[in-house]
C-alpha cells in the first residue's frame, strides 16, 4: 500500500461503515482478473460504498490524496473495462451493495436503481408490476445497472428499443471533485445546455462514478412469437427484416447466423437439433412480441408475413416455434454460438458495427480479404444485422499453436479486421466499449480531431485522473496508449 | 468594423467565393432581430459558406484573429440564440447556403443533410420516397437542420419519434481549432468513448459549427387519424393517454388545451368553430398513424379506442375527425394557440417541462400558485401532455401597460413560475434551449456541480470564446451572466 493510499484508508475509516473497506487479499482477489481472464490487475483495497453519500466520501479521499479509483460493478467487461492497473496505485470502488431499486412505476414506464442493481433483477421487479426492462444480455445475472450505463451497454433485444443510450432517463453520478450530478428526474424534454446524461452513458467510469439512474420499462409481454428462418445470403437476410419492419413494429431481435456457426453449435450443446431440414447458407433467428393479448398473436403474424417472404423468394425456409420451449430451444442455438466456436479453437473476436445497408457485403468480403490474407484461418459473422453489429470472428488454421496465435497472430489479425471496418465507416466497438483492450486500436484509427476532443473531455472532468486510469483515453495527449 | 475583423475579411476574401462575404447593411439587417423580435444585434459583416471547406477556413481564419462567430440557421431561436451580441465584435456565419440533401435513402431510412436544408423541404423530399421525417413544429419553413439539431429541437409530433436527439444518426460539425469531426456514418451502435454526436446536440453553437446530419427518416403516412376528445382534468386526460399507449403504438400526438385557449383560438382565427358541441373545462387533439393501409385504419382505432374510454368515464366526450379537412381545422386551432393567446394581451410564455406523472398536478397546482401570487393575472398552460411539456402563460391583469409589464413585472413572474417547475423537479427550458434569455435563470437555478460541468466543457471545446458568445453558458467561471 502507498503512503497515499494508506492515509486515504484512514481518512475514510471513520467516515464509512466496517463493509466498505475491505483489504483482505482473498476477498479482493475475485475482482482483480477480467471476465475473459485476459487482464490481471493488483490493488491494496477495495472499497464498497453503501450510498451516493459514502461515494462522494471516497472521490473527495481519492481526489485529496491522488488516488486512482477503478470503479466496478458485475465485472462482466470484455474490454478489461473494470480490471484495476497491475502496478497496485488504484483502489478499487466496488458499486456491488448499492443495489437497491428506488422507485419503479410501471404506469409512468419508469424505475430509479442505484448503480449496483443487477440487470436480471431489475427486470424481475418491473416484470412483478407487468411491465420489463428490454436490454438483455448473456451476463444479465452478473452485470450491474451502473456497469451497463457506463458501457452504454447493447445485446440481443436493441433492435425496437435500443441500447442503454435510449433506455436511460436519468443519471445520477459523482464528479471528480466530489460534487454530485443529479440527473434523476425523468424529463422527456430538457434543453438546459450539454446533456451531461448522454455524456456519462458510455463514459466508462472515466468521467465520473454513476451512482443511480432513471430507466425506462417497457409494457410486459403477453404473447411471443419465435421464428427460425433459412436465407440464402445476408443481403436476403436485410430485405427480409426490411420487409418485416415495414409490416409491423413488434420485432425485437433479428439474428443472424451461418450454416458454420449453426453447425458449431448442434456439435457443442448436447441435445440441439438444426431448426430446419433442409441446408442452408444463413439462417435468421426472429422473435416479435406483443404486449397485450388483442389482436394478432405475433406468432400469427410471423406466420403470416414469413409466408408472404417465401412466396416471394426472400426466404427458403421458416418455421414458427410450436410453443414456448420450442422458443427457448432457437434461442439456446442463438446464446451458444460464442462458446461454441471457441471450442473450435483459437480465434479473434471483433465486436464491431457498419451501418446497416452495408453489413451484408462487410460480411461476405471481409471474411473472404481475411482468408486470403491469412491462409487457412476461417472467418465469419454473426449477430443482430438489423443494428449493423455482428461479431466477427477469425479462426486459426487448423494445428496453429494457441500461443502462437494469441502472442503474434491475433494482434495482426485484429489490425487487419479494423482496417476494414474503418474502411467501411465502421465502428471498432460496437457494443463492448473501448477499456483497456481496444486503447491502442481506437488511437490508431481516430482522427486527430476525435481523440483531441475526447482528450479535452476527460481533463475537464478528470484533471488528476482519478477515475479508471488506463481505460479509454490518456490524460495527457502524449501518453502513449498500453 | 474592428482591426481583427478587417484583418479576418481579408485573409479570407482569397479563399471564398463572392457570394461568401456579405458586408451591406441592408442584407445583413434582416438577421440581426430574433425571431420574437426581443433581441437586436450589430455585425459588420455576414458570413455564408458553400462548403464544409469554407466553414473550415471561416473557422480557422476566426481562431487565429480572435474574432467570434454567431452561427445562424432559419433565424427562428425563441431565446435570442442566433443573435449576435449588440457590441458588433461578432461575425455572423449563416449557414443557408449549405442546403444540399447530400444523400436520401428511404429502404435504409436515412438522410445526410446540410445544415442549411430547411425542414419543410427535407421532408417534401423524404415523402418524395414513400418516406418522411417526423419531426415538425411551426417555423417548419423557416427553421434549418444545423439549428434543430443545434437546439435538440421538438415541436408537436414528439410522442413517438422523440426530439431531434432521436432523430439524428451522426454529425458533421467543425471544431473551434478548425478540424472536422465527421459521425455522419449511421451506425446503430457504436462505443468508441465519449459521444461527441450526442454533446454537440442542443449545444447551441457554443462547442463546434454543425455543418451536415445524418437524420432517421421514418415510413411515410398512409393513413391518419384525427380527434378532439373532452376531458375533466389534466388527470383524466394524462390517464386517457395512458390508455392508448397500452394498446397502440401509433398516437403520435396528444396535446392538451383549457377551455380558455379553445375560446381564445376560436375569437381570434376566422372561421373556426368548437370541435365539440358541450362544454368542457378541458381539451385533447390526438393523432394517429399508420405507415401501410392494411390492418385497422388510424380513425377507426381510435374510435374503438375511445369508445372504451367515454364508456369508462375517461373521457367526457369525443369527435373523430370525419375527413382530412376536418383534421387539419382541429389542428388549425392548436397551431393558433400562441398567437391568439398573444392577442389577448401582455403575458410571459415559459416553456417548461416537468416528469410526466407531475404534469396535471402542476398544470392545476402551478395556475393557482400564479394568480394568487400576482393578482388579476390568468395562468394556463397547453401543449404536450405526454412529453410533459407545457407552454405555460401568465397573462396580465387587464389593464396592465405593456412597458410595465415586460419591463417590470415579467422578469418577476417569470422567476416565480421557474422556481416552481424547480421545485417540481423540472426544466426551466424544455425544448426552446438557454441563448441569451435564459442564461441569467439557469446559472441562478442550476447546482454548482452542474455549471461547473457546463463551463469546462465549453472551455474544452472553445478556449478562446470565439463560437456563439454571450449564449448558454459563459466561458470563465466567473464572467457575469447578461
Amino acid at each position: 500500500m502507498t503512503p497515499a493510499q494508506t492515509r486515504m484508508l484512514d481518512a475514510l475509516s471513520s467516515r464509512l461503515d466496517a463493509k466498505a473497506i475491505v483489504t483482505d487479499a482473498a476477498d479482493i482477489a475475485p475482482w482483480l482478473v477480467d471476465w475473459r481472464d485476459r487482464y490481471h490487475g493488483r490493488t491494496p483495497a477495495l472499497l464498497a460504498p453503501a450510498s451516493t453519500a459514502d461515494v462522494v466520501a471516497i472521490v473527495q479521499a481519492a481526489s485529496e490524496f491522488g488516488v486512482p479509483l477503478v470503479p466496478q460493478g458485475g465485472n462482466t467487461s470484455m474490454v478489461g473495462g473494470a480490471t484495476p492497473p497491475s502496478d497496485g496505485t488504484a483502489l478499487l470502488l466496488s458499486m456491488r451493495r448499492m443495489a437497491r431499486i428506488r422507485s419503479l412505476d410501471a404506469d409512468a414506464g419508469l424505475a430509479v436503481a442505484e448503480a449496483g442493481v443487477i440487470l436480471a433483477n431489475l427486470d424481475a421487479a418491473a416484470q412483478g408490476q407487468g411491465a420489463r426492462f428490454p436490454l438483455t444480455l448473456g451476463a444479465r445475472g452478473t452485470a450491474t445497472i451502473g456497469g451497463l450505463v457506463s458501457t452504454n451497454a447493447g445485446g440481443t433485444q436493441v433492435l425496437r428499443f435500443g441500447t442503454m443510450r435510449g433506455l436511460v432517463a436519468g443519471v445520477e453520478a459523482v464528479f471528480a471533485d466530489g460534487s454530485v450530478h443529479d440527473g434523476l428526474s425523468a424529463l422527456k424534454k430538457d434543453n438546459r445546455g450539454y446533456d451531461l446524461d448522454q455524456l456519462l452513458i458510455g463514459s466508462e467510469g472515466t468521467l465520473a462514478i454513476i451512482t443511480a439512474a432513471t430507466l425506462r420499462l417497457v409494457p410486459g409481454i403477453a404473447a411471443r412469437g419465435v421464428a427460425w428462418v433459412g436465407v440464402d445470403s445476408p443481403a436476403s437476410a436485410l430485405r427480409l427484416l426490411r420487409r418485416l419492419q415495414a409490416a409491423t413494429e413488434t420485432i425485437e431481435s433479428f439474428e443472424l447466423l451461418p450454416a458454420e456457426s449453426l453447425a458449431a453449435a448442434i456439435a457443442h450443446v448436447p441435445a440441439t437439433r438444426a431448426p430446419l431440414t433442409g441446408e442452408h447458407p444463413w439462417h435468421v433467428l426472429i422473435e416479435a412480441t406483443a404486449a397485450t393479448i388483442d389482436g394478432e398473436a405475433p406468432a400469427a403474424l410471423l406466420e403470416r408475413l414469413l409466408g408472404g417472404a417465401l412466396a416471394d423468394g426472400l426466404a427458403a425456409d421458416a418455421v414458427i416455434a410450436a410453443s414456448e420451449a420450442q422458443g427457448e430451444a432457437f434461442w439456446r442455438i442463438r446464446d451458444s454460438l460464442s462458446a461454441s466456436e471457441r471450442a473450435l479453437g483459437p480465434a479473434t473476436q471483433h465486436d464491431i458495427s457498419v451501418p446497416v445497408d452495408a453489413m451484408p457485403r462487410f460480411m461476405i468480403e471481409a471474411s473472404a480479404a481475411c482468408e486470403a490474407r491469412f491462409p487457412g484461418t476461417r472467418a465469419s459473422g454473426f449477430g443482430h444485422l438489423g443494428d449493423g453489429n455482428v461479431h466477427f470472428h477469425v479462426r486459426a488454421a487448423p494445428g496453429t499453436d494457441p500461443a502462437r496465435w494469441y502472442g503474434e497472430d491475433a494482434p495482426v489479425v485484429t489490425r487487419f479486421v479494423d482496417d476494414l471496418v474503418v474502411a467501411a465507416g465502421g465502428s471498432i466497438s460496437a457494443e463492448h466499449g473501448i477499456g483497456q483492450m481496444k486503447r491502442a486500436e481506437l488511437k490508431r484509427l481516430s482522427s486527430p480531431a476525435r481523440m483531441m476532443a475526447l482528450r479535452r473531455i476527460k481533463a475537464a472532468f478528470d484533471p488528476l485522473g482519478i477515475l479508471n486510469p488506463g481505460k479509454l483515453v490518456a490524460l495527457a495527449p502524449d501518453a502513449p496508449a498500453p
